[in-house]
């Protein structure tokens, strides 16, 4: 991340109160809070997004970290996880628009090392590995009918890249009725003014913004619990 | 529009030269350009959001009268134009989610001034409207079908949020894999700063910002075209 | 029905056991039953359905009875109803597909009579209308968005017609990995032979085909327990 | 087609004048005609359902020489063609609705031959290959997507079965106002009941379905037309 940017700031952040006081008067921004059965969706935490040598990649590495961590409780309480990637036959699946909006696009070659999840999550069998074909995991997948299937109300949200996948899957849980949690710490851009601007409209419009030691304690406290075990 | 959040303008931006370019090296940003067949939508040109007295609403007068201009022109080449709002019962479509994150939806009630369009569009017999539930007008609504019904590949996003309904009706477009042009001066939001971020992440996913000027001169171009009428 | 066509029967029918038996061994049929949270979804008893001087329209009186026995008892124990009709301005909303395969869908003009629901089953504030622009009351509509939001798992589904709108609504359902209960009774067809063959189809691919009886005493049963008051 | 069910025969069914003539007075069964670009969807020609020893197995050998004629065409005309079939990781996608009432959903392992296209179409790179999760190739895929994406606005739906994914497929392309087309002898299914009422609500609802020899003698005069080349 540049320092530059870092130090520039941006006005349209959760730490600017005047906006978050604006948006709260025009009646955004309220708290959804968890529902009460939690699953838990890590967003293309694969080596084309976190390898900075990849033209998509940043350092993630911290990132990474913090989605081990809810990995972590969220396997010992027997949570749904669910993982994306993002992958195309790139003759016969990508558009005209998609190539030239997003020419990155024709690198996600389906059954290539660069959509393979990251090994450091660990990914388990019976935690299912979703192709999306666009920002959210939502769109153009089985993933709604999977979640409504198993009668889980809540998402959260982890991974990267905030500004896009995140915000745009975010959007759709909120649109499909769902509550969306995200733990701040725990999803990553590779710019950071727009992962600032991104968490803002996430937490007015989407789901929740939260901290992730808030998060990790939350699903402690379903340790044990009927909501957690299904 | 407050004078400072204006004068202090924010990093995440079209102006942002240095920004831009990192974007473009990641694969974003392409220009898509005009497919072949373009439709109008009109993105909540109604009084909750442009009226200064409601909770939402923020002066959009200029917004008013640059989608007046697009209106025109397509108008005279017969394009379709579609126009949206948002409006439910609120006793019996409105969720918790969707109540708590969003408390202004219980003012959208379905039937009331408050979702009407605004007289001066002059929207007129031929010309749908779309009660759409969720910030892109094509979630929950028929709007798609109607679209790729007439061979539309091609949509005109005016009107407002542009942070909100703008983009997330920009993203559906590019999604469906449709052209989505956006004439930067017909499109506004209450918040300086979220038209600002909104119109460069807009830019760079899902649809080509456009100058005002560009996009009439484009339309007039497709008169007596046959792209124009059908 | 026609005794004529009950004596003629068909061989596609639930009353053909060599033909249940080819589906079960197939891994079709198999019973799903009823989840915690139902809601019952009565689909298109509206004038242009009901009322045998319409184009569509055939004789639902003993069909509308039996959805009354379900309102009854579902309003009593407090589950949420929804109400289809199909509205079109026909003008702008009907492609040249739609309205060449199905031209009666230039009847049921938005605000009419023909698209009303019959009084007789004396909907509530509270139950929703929802204009659905095809014959799944998913598609196109925010009813998903909504059953997710209020945790329901099980839609009771009845109303007309068995081989369109209902087994349509009754697929979507199942798609999206809920359960679906038709009480044979309450839903009706103008054609017997379609009648037979859809309940046939419906019952082996996506909904459990049930007495009304049975129906009618679950949701009694439902009575006074957790799952019914939300 | 079996003789003997032939014999038989089933009310419900096209050959049955009177019902066709029930139908078109209640504004059904209309002639949609091709639109301008068409692509070849086939659907689910794998061995889990053309290979008589499987659960879901029917002799489909006929069915897939009419397909092999359509391709032998299509291909020299340079049409989009699309495969699907159908695949699950069964521990993590497949849910409690699903699993009861089409248990055979469980042998549909993502990876096994089971779901793998059989050879005699030789499908060739640049067909994509859609993994659907359920009848429709439309739901939870990104084949709509990709269909507007090239401007696709007819599918020539071949393949299996009759009165499941070939019937659910056609119910969706009509949805998003697409052009259909069924040609009888290229589309099967087990059950000779199923194909016969299948195929009359298809070709009254959704789909104009044609005779092969029609089929081959449109997409033939495309040759060289301008429709056929993008």
């Amino acid at each position: 991340m540049s320092n530059e940017l870092e130090t520039v700031g941006c006005t349209h952040s959760l730490s600017n109160k005047a906006l978050r006081e604006q948006y709260r008067l025009a009646g955004f921004g309220g708290r959804v809070g968890w529902g009460e059965r939690p699953a838990v969706l890590v967003i293309d935490m694969a080596r084309a997004w976190v390898d900075t040598r990849e033209q998509l990649g940043s350092d993630l590495g911290a990132v990474a970290n913090e989605i081990s961590r809810v990995l972590r409780i969220a396997r010992a309480i027997h949570l749904p996880v669910f993982f994306t990637t993002m992958a195309y036959d790139p003759e016969s699946e990508i558009g005209e628009v998609l190539k030239r909006k997003t020419p990155h696009c024709l690198t996600m070659v389906r059954g290539s090392g660069n959509v393979q999840l990251i090994g450091e999550l660990k990914r388990r069998p019976g935690e299912a590995l979703i192709e999306k074909p666009h920002a959210s995991a939502f769109f153009g997948t089985n993933l709604l009918s999977i979640l409504v299937g198993q009668g889980i109300d809540t998402v959260v949200v982890v991974g990267c890249s905030t500004s896009g996948c995140i915000r745009s899957t975010c959007e759709s849980a909120f649109n499909y009725g769902m509550h969306a949690i995200v733990p701040r710490q725990a999803v990553g851009d590779r710019s950071p003014s727009a992962h600032e601007t991104a968490l803002f409209d996430i937490d007015n419009r989407f789901a929740d913004v939260c901290e992730i030691g808030d998060v990790l304690a939350h699903l402690e406290q379903l340790r044990g619990s009927r909501g957690a075990v299904r």
